[in-house]
């Protein structure tokens, strides 16, 4: 009935989560809700949040947004001084409640609960086997399989248990497990998604972005390391790292589109990252140009890297209506027809006359970037010069993150010429992979994984996983 | 915040389902709508639907009445010509969502969603036994556990898995199962819970109770029998008898008080089965007075019968007020001290000066009991001979029914007189056990349960899972 | 989208509103809410309150049922220890926020508020009268144009200008004006429509009907007389009679179908005049048959009168499902095909092969009487007499009920044989006007309007008043 | 209960109302839902929608967003080609719904509406005239005034009724009246408020922001000139003067602050204005400094510029959280004494040990500043020199924009260097009256109103209407 006006639809890779754990201090669910208000452009289709008092795990999730979910009275459910809470982004295919997060089981261990983010890259497989066993699923997630996995396991100590069971999966994981005693964490030996570790008062805190630590006003202590697992309990902080190791592959696209631009991430400001992703870029493929203009506001950081390092104008050529949401009433066609610019507006005053530089962060089927040039040009552009802060995204992601599949990404059959020309543009220019990983720090790309761009896949994915990985979207 | 008002909550025995299932009717969500619809008293705080198109299962499922939970959105998300619905009614300490039904799970047979009407007297050892076989539980109720053992059979007919699984369960389940290909409905060799056999068109339904039949107009075709397994499928209806067979133990409470007056339960209609009550009652335990009174609604049946015997007019000397709801916000202190009467109000015009017959069909804890016949009093009634359509509740049940424990029954330890006494009636009867049997159509009771009446359990409860299936609620 | 589903549409006449005023009671706004919840049956469309802490009034209103429109925070919104509130039924042409009641005006004598049970029946000569000299409507209601007359007069005291202003419009008006200072009720010189008086503490209570009363334990002290006016303030309750007396004209089918049963209604508790329709019918037109069943809920009373006079037994053979409400989503076609019966179901058990007599209270269009006659013959009955505990309704109402254009009252234009033929029943017959007169306490007729069924229309209404008085509905 | 959290509480003017009108576009209601959507920043306490199918005036109004009041169904119930819609804001003493427009009355002229964005300066005095002559009044609003009087003229043709009516009133008035053949607009002759005339295929929009032009593909004509009143109907469109010409008074404020930067107000672009402002800022008041930062949304415009004049690098060192809405559940005290930054994020990478130059609009009362210069010394800054990009606010606006009591503005009695020293600034400094009105495009300053700033009032207001005027918001 009512829906998002399609013409703009968000394309974008995006991030599947969003997690946060409190141990210790009082009201931990009001805490945790604040802490996923921070991160809500991680998910924004379900969010719930789990806590103990000690005794017990309540817990209370929901479709929609942090603040559809929760009211006083929910919160009021949760009571007790640790807590986590995750919220979610899924595909269209896949907005079913059975799937939102945090999962809570009770086992012969007790009760636990879980919050994840990333992709196990053989879950299918670990499902099947788990099935012959004689186990119960009641969800399409991965989450649910690192569930059973810790519920066969026998060692004794809890950290042991979660140690044996994550060393059975293969992929990204960053994880929050909570117990009515304890609160773990755990990043996989690749470090593929993120996830801190900071203190407020006596507690501690997790979460996957800094800014959910900032709003608090909880201090950072570090990042948890890639292969870590950090136990909280009665007796303190505890850290392990039970996993053989591997090369560091953390995910480059937090720093080029994912992450909120006041976040840290793998240890760097991301607003940094894409002032310099801008400013390589404008060494990269400069444009004569008049003025420079973001594409609201996936562009807006390298826009201004890309002004400064060129010495042209930087200017919003480009408004965007902040109220769209998801209840708005779609045009019928007769009005539809008369093009209703709903989520962007072209400043005709800015724009007229002037040879453009349009910056984004990247392009993934390009049906969005060949509208938002069309509306440059309506809005009187005499040149659209197209930058993109990222290198062309030739293949999915299996590690955590939701991409079309191969045959959607525009930049895995086409050349960039290709691309110009069904955008549109005047000029095209990606940034280069080294450019990339420079700006993000990584001069030497050792840290990073760049397997959208590059096709190196630093864990291997045999075509039957990759397929079912792109199904269980 | 606004919660029902308490001063006449609902002092009854309650059961915990109704199930309904659709097989070879197209749209079938829509009919198992208006059947749960139909049988919402036996439910009243969460409804679920799954559908299969033959491919895949979908569910919709939340907390509140079934126009709470679906819209035509909802609906509409469930495709398909086989369904299966429940709805649920629990105690406070279980208003649970992770505890709405039907189940659906995945497992090495593939999807299968379950809804059960009952309880499984063993459920917390049989959940122990699996937890330690790497079992996980998503939900505190005894359905899961009959999933489990179904996903850990290797028989390889539907039938005789879910046969296998549900000899290895003791107690009372009506249960319907539905996977993409089949519907299958069981109940238990005792037949605590009531479940029928309709047919719509071409196709198949089974329900809790006839009303839903009629509702939607199928032909009643019989009862299911007890310990009696239907599978319904592409080659049409198969029935079997797995169990060994056990003395029938029909729930009497349903004539009593459960169903709804136009229903056919056990081959016999409901309110056939009050009015006779109230007949028998009045020969009983007769009573010198000017009217018969009965106690909105509960009563009414009962009562009707009663004046028919005794010759005595039969009055509406209490109203109910039709519109108290869920929401209905509470008066505050000062205002309650007037004496709000929210649900009920007494008609001074029949009660003034008259010797009064109040007639209900149960007395559970006494407290509404006790307030009812206050009003009745203050109506200006000269005399209140409270009688009641069944005999004193001294136990609880543990075949599927919500009571409270033997302690808060007030006649588990209490005489007659001192309940007449606290109740302040000038006196106070109660049908015998015979009596109410015979009304019920089974003189040599030997068709019903009569437990809670008369403490002879047909199936074992040891004293742990006493607590235990307590506790569960 | 979602509609009552249509084939049981309530066709009965309905009573446009309720009314509710306190003065003097802390927390008025709370008793308001129990005083119009007790008199949801009068209107179901809309609810309002207007609250006044002696500086100024306070209003919230809204569309729907009480516990609709009001939580805790709209009640917190209205301090005061005085109110008035307002329930209103409307037909679907009129389901307009504007019309919602109590209307709130502000003009030369300070704030004012007013609520309307009944009709005017020259409001459109005056609204057009009053538009000519200048005045606004932002409303449709005849209220309004009361309001306007009020701000239009210049006699100082309050009570004189509210008579004054009266004094202009003809028709049917209880009515309770709300002033920061005072409450005013009134009662037009016919007494057409109730409101009763009554006391709760040191405070004073007027309501429509006596079971608000009950609700809050208030106490009757008695009916405002036709053609009063009741002035609450500091000083006290005054009362005065500033019109012309005129006959009284009670509404007589506030004892056939308005009012709640446990209600005194102009000095006599309507359910006891229900059973004495009943038993006059029995009188008037025996029928040999077997059992009585009333049309639940309009004919129970009128049932178990006939069912005692006769000394045929009383049987529920239709029951009713009692969760139908607004939003009961329609089933599709293919479904209504198959007879779906959403409120009634008939008892099998009960009608089988027996001579009914059905009683319901009156018949409208017919249609419905039609459908439930078809229910009880496929429920079995051999034979369905029906009795109506009114005469034939040969026209309609201008004093404040909503009922059809004379064209669609079926007995304007049919003889009872040939409605008895349509609606399929095997005798049909309806109590005399002498019969309900004597029923309702009046056997000489003197005090009640009769203008539905007898054509005597006490305030003469023009062909021009008659048309836009429907219209305006 | 939920409340939005104060300690960023909208320190900011506010203008009252957003304007649209249509004529002569099918389904114009949904037209006018895009153009109310577009300009939702004008207003986003209540939104309402008239449509004309040339018959009737259909109306739907209620409190909240666009997108909150109206539904599908709500749209459908509207039809025609004709149509006006309104935003709303409004202070916390009159969150009415009595007060939402458009409003909607019948008179001897039939029906009109009317949407009103301004403020009659002397409505109380016109009122209490109006009200001595018998009209009454359902609003708090100055537009109830305007009705009133057109009522009560006697001119034959719409266009001169309506100018006969806005003769008699004072002060400023952006005006769409909508009757069932007509669509009238207005402007009063200062043109204090902004109103536009556009067209689509063959139909006519007028609209307060050329972006609601724009998001519905519309062509702008031109502004309508101060007191120029515009008719609408089946002739098309013609235009009168009726009003003696006085100096143009426009607000300055929309290019402050109030209008979106891609609409074109008093013809010239909004963003313009505000680079062109940063660009004088930084010339009349330079800061020694190493970044400039933005506080935003509101200072973005002004600090581009100043960077750009300056040659100072521009940097987001204060990250805005999108997801803020009127919902947010406020932290308990425990919480917020961790000094919770719900609204804003100082970003330390950025701020860490730099001369910050922080930009913003405007300062009223002070303690947003306060809490914004605090923030940016906590984020690590060395230096906070702090630049607005408009002269201080001395007085309140009387001609239609929120804004708090003379006592209430820190300017009104207090230096520079006093709100410097409070605020917590190493330097403050104000942009000049000349050079915002040059930055506006008027250099002479002969085309704007400035009394907020300078003191001289436009339209006399006495210190009664003054009080009233304040009073009545």
């Amino acid at each position: 009935m009512t829906t998002e006006f399609s013409i703009f639809e968000d394309d974008h890779f995006h991030d599947h989560c969003g997690l946060f754990g409190v141990w210790g201090v009082p009201d931990a669910a009001r805490l945790t809700y604040l802490g996923l208000y921070a991160m809500q452009h991680r998910g924004q289709e379900s969010a719930g949040i789990v806590t103990s008092d000690g005794q017990r795990l309540r817990l209370e999730k929901g479709m929609g947004l942090v603040n559809d979910v929760f009211d006083e009275s929910r919160l009021d459910a949760l009571p007790g001084d640790r807590a986590m809470g995750h919220v979610r982004y899924s595909t269209a295919g896949d907005t079913v409640a059975a799937n939102a997060q945090p999962i809570v089981i009770d086992c012969h261990r007790g009760p636990i609960a879980l919050g994840h983010n990333g992709n196990i890259v053989h879950a299918a497989l670990l499902r099947h086997e788990l099935e012959a066993a004689g186990s119960i699923f009641q969800s399409t997630s991965d989450t649910e399989v690192i569930l059973h996995l810790y519920a066969r396991s026998h060692r004794e100590r809890l950290e042991d248990a979660i140690a044996a069971s994550l060393s059975k999966v293969m992929g990204a994981f960053s994880l929050v497990f909570l117990t009515p005693d304890s609160l773990v964490a755990a990043r996989d030996p690749w470090g593929f998604r993120p996830l801190v570790l900071g203190r407020l008062g006596e507690g501690y805190i997790v979460a996957s972005e800094t800014c959910a630590l900032d709003l608090i006003d909880a201090t950072l202590v570090r990042e948890l390391e890639p292969g870590e697992l950090v136990v909280v309990d009665r007796d303190g902080l505890r850290s392990f790292h039970p996993f053989p190791p591997e090369p560091v592959r953390q995910c480059v696209f937090e720093h080029v589109y994912f992450a909120r631009p006041d976040s840290l991430v793998f240890g760097r400001n991301v607003l940094d990252s894409r002032l310099a992703m801008g400013r390589q870029l404008a060494r990269e493929a400069p444009a004569g140009a008049d003025i420079v203009v973001p594409v609201p506001d996936s562009g807006m950081g390298a826009a201004l890297g890309f002004a400064e390092e060129s010495g042209l104008p930087f200017r919003w050529g480009l408004i965007r209506n902040h109220y769209v949401g998801r209840t708005f009433i779609e045009p019928r066609q007769h009005i539809r027809s008369f093009g209703v610019k709903v989520k962007l507006n072209p400043v005709k005053s800015v724009l007229d006359g002037k040879r453009v530089v349009l910056v984004d962060d990247s392009i993934v089927r390009g049906t969005t970037s060949r509208k938002i040039v069309g509306m440059v040009r309506e809005g009187g552009a005499r040149e659209v010069h197209l930058r993109i802060s990222s290198p062309p995204t030739m293949g999915p992601c299996y590690y955590g993150i939701d991409t079309p599949t191969r045959e959607e990404l525009i930049a895995s059959n086409h050349s960039v010429e290709e691309i110009r020309e069904w955008v549109g543009a005047d000029s095209l220019a990606y940034l280069s992979q080294e450019g990339l990983l420079t700006a993000a720090g990584d001069p030497t790309g050792r840290r990073h994984c760049t397997a959208c761009f590059s096709g190196r896949y630093p864990v291997a994915v045999s075509a039957a996983d990759a397929q079912l990985a792109l199904f269980a979207k």
